[in-house]
């Protein structure tokens, strides 16, 4: 039942909305923050969640709110494809833990993808370097 | 730059739109269609499409429709989770062929995961029994 859950407001996308964890942000208004995902699964890989909202996942993601938050993940998507120009872009977005889900505030994931080189694994503990990170969030904030 | 070409409209989900083709349909609104994947990767693998727009993918399709066709594949994955129980559900959208994208208009998967169920390969080329889709399609219908 854990799609069924309730939210917990200690998850860390919460704590990066309240300003009490840090993130490399990319994009912000009054429906939704982006950020680099430090584990990326390429380079580029964008998360897009929705402000003011306690929702674990899209099932219980205000329907009023949805609209506004899906403008600014389609804006992102835009902006880190003509910032990396990828030959292709996966938007997902992961319901549950055997869905995939690790962190239970609604998130979009954004990962570009290039012809013959394969992604990376998300949970593989790999870390990606923060400085690499802000270079990569500074391309994309230019084409916002 | 298959992310910028034009939109072919023989593709074959114009086709189900316009009626040319069959498909097994689940739920339909003045912004969007959906239907069971003929290629389902687990039981129950749904697609939306919008309406009246020429959207190859998600970069290209009108933000001010937008709004309307989210609230519908929400209100879609809402009647699949309803209605089938699983324990997740993977909801994704693919940009381009290296990305994964196999008809380009734009459309959203709505993936439903069971723990320990590994997913299938969508283009495997089993073609799912029509009449199995049809019986999931009534379950979904009914949760809507």
């Amino acid at each position: 039942m854990t799609l069924h859950a309730a939210y917990d407001p200690d998850n860390i996308f919460a704590k990066i909305l309240r300003g009490e964890m840090p993130a490399v942000k990319v994009y912000e208004d009054e429906a939704a923050l982006a950020f680099m995902d430090v584990f990326p699964q390429s380079e580029g890989h964008t998360l897009v969640v929705p402000k003011g909202v306690e929702a674990r996942n899209l099932l219980d993601m205000p329907t009023e709110k949805l609209g506004a938050y899906m403008q600014a993940v389609q804006k992102v998507a835009k902006a880190v494809e003509a910032a990396l120009t990828p030959d292709g872009l996966v938007v997902t977005q992961f319901n549950g833990a055997p869905a995939g889900q690790t962190v239970f505030h609604l998130h979009f994931h954004i990962i570009p993808r290039w012809e013959e080189v394969a992604l990376g694994r998300h949970s593989s503990g790999e870390m990606a370097d923060m400085e690499a990170l802000g270079a990569l969030a500074e391309r994309i904030k230019e084409k916002l």
